[in-house]
């Protein structure tokens, strides 16, 4: 490809992208293709010539399209929001076209020092703790990664770093804690990380599934009289199913208490900081060892954007530092420079700073607080809907944008409602789990949502519901 | 940003980028600026207003370029390829705009499709194992990530999976075996994954730096007299410093008969298997259990773009997989598709299937191919240049397109020689070390890398390397 293809192509697709963005309630919600649709559309074997762009974009349209989940619809109210901003787009493809590798400082300066630079503006933007303003934070690809961090990072200074050495020798007798609550990278990050299952305790939760932080203490007392090291507490701002705040500010001074690490997943609630009237959302970080917050969630900065905070940076650097050879550099060892590499799992790194840098700049945070906001009041109401429905219930307290609802006729009744509404594609549920009970997760989240759509919604769900004189589950049998 | 302004916002950025990769070579390869610079050119707090694309674009120019270390400069000789094409970023592009997750086919069938599809093209344009043509691969972000993956299947078939439960205790006995070449990203996972750098055997390595099969045999046969269990072993296809070639087909045999499973790190080299006559890169591949390289190097796939091949699957999700109840689908339970999310360490994924799908379409693979011809043709020209001069000598035998060269006078004399000609600007070489030996290394992979920029460095490096009547080193002290 010429660059004056380049060109003409380029302008083509920016033109596709913003057809498709301001188009995408047209498709339906979740793609219907059944397994093997989309591979049945490409062809088997590699291509021996070459195509034409004009080639690519209808392929764009008839092969992809149909095969996706539009997570950018806005009756996208699964899983969780992952908005995209025009200028985040656009700092993605600056992104690739500079194709610089950002690694160590030494590998392209600017990728490193705008990195931190905007690391420290969404510490303050958020208002997280002070001390973490200037230059503790960097962008991890995901939660998941910020969390497997932070365990390697609580494995080392619970071993005195003979982790690093030693093995699995020196971490025989480590237990970790989090509630049922807590996101599946929890567990599987401990996976990784050579803690088992059977090291991994679940600490109670109360009824509004936030952790119970008397009960850790329990749990952690009962480890330490047993021999057994506590080492790493996972708390939750924001839990996946039903966006429970785990009480951070108390969960803290028990952890440590008994020597553990604490670290917060704010992955969802975190950005909920942005706005000040939800800015209890960080209470008690100031007390932790290291926290997350993910831009790619619901500010609307494209995935993957984490930003993962570590109160004690030694233990990250030497849970994860590795200098060969080829890697040394003599900015590096003045320690006027930081190696972003050293604070992460992977040694590459893309220049991810840029799409917040553009974000912040083009557009500012004030669309992603009136958002919130809007978005804050539109659950509310959503939940005036569903008390005022006889056939309903709320099983857990509705928590910023995320309604969890049920039918009061059992998890079967309401498993069956999430598929039929899913089914029509003019909606996409999650279903989650709440001590046993099944719930249809309702995350308002998208920047293209109005109160239509929402209302739309709902009239589908109370014309899906069975009504009230349906049979019942028998008490019991379904429901906790 | 309104649609309108993203339009404008966007053809702007095109015409940018083909402008700045059009005229990288007006730059200095590696940045001159100091640590510090960069940051004190950006505000210290977040803007409080917006600002126009302008702005933006000028700032790129400004702020951004002069702290880039050009990765795609033609004199950038540093490291490893990071070629771009302009499909590639095409690709980058249209997946930023889609802003889908491609953690499970549910979330968007087309993404993991689609993946699987140019997975196997590229296996099949790879010419390896007949085996692995078909679904055995997966697109992660990095090599490293891949071989933490390939550790932790190991990990768990090595402890018959109980290593999930148990944790540490079903790992004390493990032992790991790589080179002293391999990657940093082998002791690195290693460590993550609680293998100790004490369990991690340094296989000794020939004349050329490639794995010794003998010696492997019998570091493994001492430890399982000692009572340890064998349980990984890392062979390397182009190893980081010289593009040494472990060579796998006897590698293979000895672990596999003490049980151990063998990763093959082919995230340079394996590149080469798209040219006929480098097909010698997979001999031996047939044997192994893992198999990673990087289309993001050679190949000129913008990173992160990792292929991961995995013979033994049921090991890679029994180490990987989680289930929580939000995860759930009914096309995943139906064992009819694949959810990527339990091939790899992150939870969520961007759509990278794109970038190769419209290289491959759009350029195919012809031009790679050439670009691969024509460099190993130079690196063996260099060879030549650096042979006929007395001063120089070649540590290591010429691989693909890697030189290693070194001053006869030693390695203060090599190290200076590679700090002068960076400091020039005019080129960029990578320091590595050879068995104490200083080596500059000479790697030649850009798209945009001509005869004149080889002859234009080794006129300079011939320029700068101390005449042969300089006083040497004493013998000894610092050469091997």
């Amino acid at each position: 490809m010429t660059p004056e293809e380049f060109r003409q192509a380029g302008y083509a697709l920016i033109d596709w992208i913003a057809d498709y963005l301001e188009g995408v309630d047209r498709f339906p919600v979740g793609s219907p293709v059944a397994p093997g649709d989309i591979a049945g559309r490409v062809r088997a074997h590699p291509p021996t010539g070459t195509e034409s762009f004009a080639d690519i974009l209808e392929d764009l349209d008839d092969v992809i399209v149909p095969g996706l989940t539009h997570w950018q619809h806005p009756r996208f109210f699964a899983y969780f929001p992952a908005n995209i901003s025009y200028p985040s787009i656009l700092g993605e493809l600056a992104s690739a076209g500079l194709g610089v590798q950002g690694m160590s400082w030494v590998t392209s300066p600017a990728c490193t020092e705008l990195e931190t630079a905007v690391v420290d503006w969404m510490a303050e933007l958020l208002g997280l703790p002070a001390a973490w303003r200037t230059g503790s934070g960097v962008i991890q690809g995901s939660a998941s990664e910020a969390t497997l961090c932070a365990i390697v990072a609580a494995r080392w200074r619970a071993s005195g770093g003979a982790v690093n050495l030693s093995g699995a020798s020196a971490m025989v007798d480590l237990v970790a804690y989090a509630s049922a609550q807590a996101h599946s990278s929890v567990e599987k990050g401990l996976r990784i990380a050579g803690i088992g299952t059977a090291s991994l305790r679940i600490v109670p939760h109360d009824a509004n599934y936030a952790m119970d932080p008397d009960a850790l203490g329990a749990l952690m007392a009962q480890d330490v009289e047993a021999g057994r090291r506590p080492f790493f507490v996972a708390a939750t701002v924001g839990t996946t199913t039903s966006m429970a705040i785990d009480p951070v500010a108390r969960i803290a001074p028990v952890a440590h208490a008994h020597g553990a690490w604490v670290h917060v997943d704010g992955a969802m609630a975190g950005m909920a900081a942005l706005v000040e009237e939800s800015r209890g959302v960080n209470d008690g970080l100031d007390d932790v060892d290291s926290y997350c917050t993910n831009p790619h969630k619901w500010m609307g900065i494209n995935f993957d954007c984490d930003l993962f905070w570590c109160a004690d940076r030694g233990a990250l650097l030497g849970a994860l530092s590795i200098l060969p050879e080829y890697l040394r550099s003599r900015a590096a060892e003045s320690g006027a420079v930081r190696d972003y590499r050293d604070w992460q799992v992977p040694l590459g790194r893309r220049f991810r700073a840029l799409k917040l840098w553009f974000a912040l700049r083009l557009d500012g945070v004030a669309p992603v607080q009136a958002m919130m906001r809007r978005q804050v009041a539109m659950a509310a109401e959503v939940a005036r809907w569903v008390r005022a429905d006889e056939r309903f219930e709320l099983p857990a307290p509705v928590q910023l944008n995320l309604v969890c609802l049920a039918l009061g006729a059992g998890n079967a009744a309401t498993d069956a409602l999430i598929e039929a509404a899913n089914a029509t594609g003019e909606v996409l549920f999650t279903r989650g789990v709440l001590d046993g009970r099944s719930v249809l997760r309702w995350s308002i989240g998208g920047w293209r949502t109005t109160e239509a759509d929402l209302a739309r919604a709902w009239s589908l769900l109370t014309s899906l519901a069975p009504s009230i004189d349906a049979p019942r589950n028998p008490v019991g049998t379904d429901e906790t």
